[in-house]
């Protein structure tokens, strides 16, 4: 399955959310995620930031069955080196 | 079409663009909306978006042809009320 992952962290938290985003999927845009998992791995992912994320926290992930269900269109310039960002 | 848009923007544009997708979209995330929207909406949108954005400005919008084709999960509580959020 295709997953979008979008986040929206307290400051407290966010860091480790995005550390444990990335070995799951690349990042695409401040607080987006992107990329292609099995079932077991979304599933892992879910228990992993569920033991991190607490109140105020949201999480959205929208899942399709293949990428190519999917258009992406960018509007503006491509994302900033991520470094700086979380 | 079913559209998830996700926008980077610099803060000195960020509300203009916010209130030019609520006419089209609902907010369900700081800094992303979703909604169905026809072709002609849709190009309309990015027409007036493509006149806000700038430099450094980034907006990605993922299209499904119908919302039964995607899957949405939440994680943690829902989004705060947007007024105070750009």
């Amino acid at each position: 399955m295709y997953i979008i992952l979008c986040y929206d962290i307290d400051v407290k938290r966010v860091g480790k959310v995005l550390k444990t985003c990335r070995r799951y999927l690349h990042w695409v845009q401040n607080s987006v995620l992107e990329g292609e998992l099995t079932g077991l791995e979304y599933q892992q992912l879910k228990d992993e930031l569920n033991d991190i994320i607490a109140n105020n926290d949201n999480v959205r992930v929208y899942s399709v069955r293949a990428e190519k269900w999917m258009k992406t269109e960018i509007l503006g310039d491509s994302p900033v080196n991520t470094s700086s960002f979380l």
